[in-house]
């Protein structure tokens, strides 16, 4: 699959039909591995550099996850194809620099996908919908055990997986989930809750993961450490508080709708008036609008658009989804532009649906 | 007609049909009269008062231009009717207390109308929709004249009709037409063309005329004082800045069209997309986003909704108005929710006549 046919449409994962997908929008799993006797990605030299990209490639082409994968150096894609994968989830900001070493494959639908000569050698990944952490384990897991019959990775059996952060040393497991928190931001709770949620060892961070803003109140909650723990506790521990975290969310939306029930209702239609009439809009405000919708949607007020219009309409809302859409590429105003009539063709569409369902 | 049944529907004169109807709301022209050897209102005693209203009763209602009207005491109407008055700009806010001696009689169309014992002993005045101002006063001038053949007016050959302050003495005149200058204040030019008229001896005030604020970027513009000229030439000065003033304003139109189309796209269409969806809404954002409309509506951005049409939505959104529309007495939230009703259903009945049209 070409960048063009991928930016035709959200990532497949977004389609809003899973467990939880209200409210969790995705689950994610990656796993650092980096090859034996080969220095760790920032002391390697171009020749290790390339050595690694040789036999990753190969490895990772012929794994049974991945083998109708795409395989992309990142020195062969433009700029914007580049942005737009980091916008996908698919590499980091860091991965999208133009180095002739530094690769990604994506593999069918992009539910797995892995980077070359990242911060680790290799960096496996799976994405999927909702509340799907297990699940994407599962598939990161079985990439990883079919590459394991080809490379031989840095293993320490003190200390696990080696890698080039120690936070990532050990099971080198990170795993997270985006979930969408409004009530618990309009109730003022929200500080409360990431200090809590902190304190018990895991991470919250934005929509873009470590650094970034928060915006339209999607937080990535995941574990910050991978020592000295399996990878399943890991797993069942993030499980564990983000069922938590979204219990408090159904408790504060409970406290929205006894003691403000008209004013939020006012603000998801108000939201959905403005996304539906918009003629310029950024992209932090339609997910700050489709917040709103969605949970209006949750709540039961609105039912003119689905959660996958929604997810469709905040990912393909991002500035390299729109120009490698449009086929070209704009300033911020032409984006602006563009953007407020996708958000207003996706929401007639879903209007369209609503009406004939 | 009574208060209930004007209270189904905005002034007959809004019906946005006349000339200029898109920039000017309404033209006014109002006389103050005093009856002669009766001491002025504010020092009058209670049977002088009586007395004024006595003569001016029979008067009035005797007048071929009023006697198909209502004449109503302030003491027999209850407080929301008083300020229902007030909001259809037939009474002051000052004559809207409830006092025995205080009238006010309301011709057919609520074209001609007349205030007793307020600051004056009377105030006739007449209210046409758009560009009218000389047929307004020559509606009041005909009413006047009608009075005259039955009442002896306060009148001085040297100083005019003589009235309670200075600033009406003379011919007793003000004109006034209520203007929207959007473009004037989005271009931050208002301050200065402001200054400028006021320097030409006319006045500019808000919404409620004098000491009120100015919502909706409409203005009242006025002469200020009643001296040393004629009726005609006083008017004709009126007519002449005001037409200055929509000149000024239909330039910032062309600069802002030249400059920044998109964003007053975005910013008319965003104001219809939030009365179309909002659950709850005060009337001075009513009044803002009506006036965004406006805007649009002039600018050819935007044809789902006519001038009477807003014009109903502005005016019926006045909070006297709901309730009395409502038939019961509602705190700020609930008018807020029934307003944002309201618009939403003019909305729709004027999305229905544009597709139908």
């Amino acid at each position: 699959m070409t960048i063009e046919q991928m930016a035709a449409t959200a990532s497949p994962w977004l389609d809003g039909r899973e467990h939880h997908a209200e409210s969790v929008v995705s689950s994610r799993v990656r796993l650092a591995r980096n090859l034996a006797g080969v220095p760790f990605s920032h002391r390697a030299r171009p020749e290790d550099l390339d050595r690694v990209l040789t036999l990753s490639r190969q490895a990772l082409c012929e794994a049974n996850t991945l083998k109708t994968g795409t395989f992309m150096l990142m020195s062969e894609l433009g700029e914007l194809e580049r942005q737009f994968l980091v916008e996908r989830h698919l590499i980091s900001q860091e991965h999208s620099e133009k180095s002739p070493t530094r690769a990604v494959i994506v593999g069918d639908r992009e539910m797995v996908s892995a980077m070359v000569n990242e911060e680790d050698h290799l960096r496996l990944q799976s994405i999927q919908a909702g509340f799907q952490v297990m699940e994407a384990w599962r598939l990161v897991d079985r990439l990883d055990g079919e590459i394991d019959q080809s490379l031989e990775y840095a293993f320490s059996y003190e200390w696990g997986y080696l890698s080039a952060c120690p936070t990532n040393t050990g099971t080198g497991l990170r795993a997270s989930m985006l979930v969408h928190l409004p009530a618990l931001v309009l109730t003022g709770q929200i500080d409360k809750i990431i200090h809590s949620i902190s304190q018990m060892g895991l991470a919250v961070r934005g929509f873009y993961g470590e650094g970034s803003d928060v915006m339209g109140n999607l937080f990535q909650v995941s574990n910050r450490t991978a020592l000295g723990t399996s990878e399943i506790d890991i797993i069942q521990s993030l499980e564990k508080v983000v069922t938590q975290v979204l219990d408090y969310e159904a408790r504060a939306r409970e406290i929205l709708l006894r003691d403000a029930r008209s004013q939020i209702e006012d603000k998801v239609w108000r939201a959905y008036g403005i996304l539906k009439y918009c003629r310029r809009v950024t992209s932090k405000d339609v997910m700050s609008f489709a917040s709103a919708v969605r949970l209006g949607l949750c709540l039961k007020m609105i039912d003119s658009i689905s959660v996958a219009g929604l997810n469709r309409m905040t990912f393909m809302s991002q500035p390299a989804h729109l120009q490698k859409r449009s086929g070209k590429e704009m300033g911020p105003a032409e984006r602006d532009a563009v953007r407020a009539e996708m958000v207003r063709s996706i929401l007639a569409e879903e209007d369209a649906r609503a009406n004939a369902g």
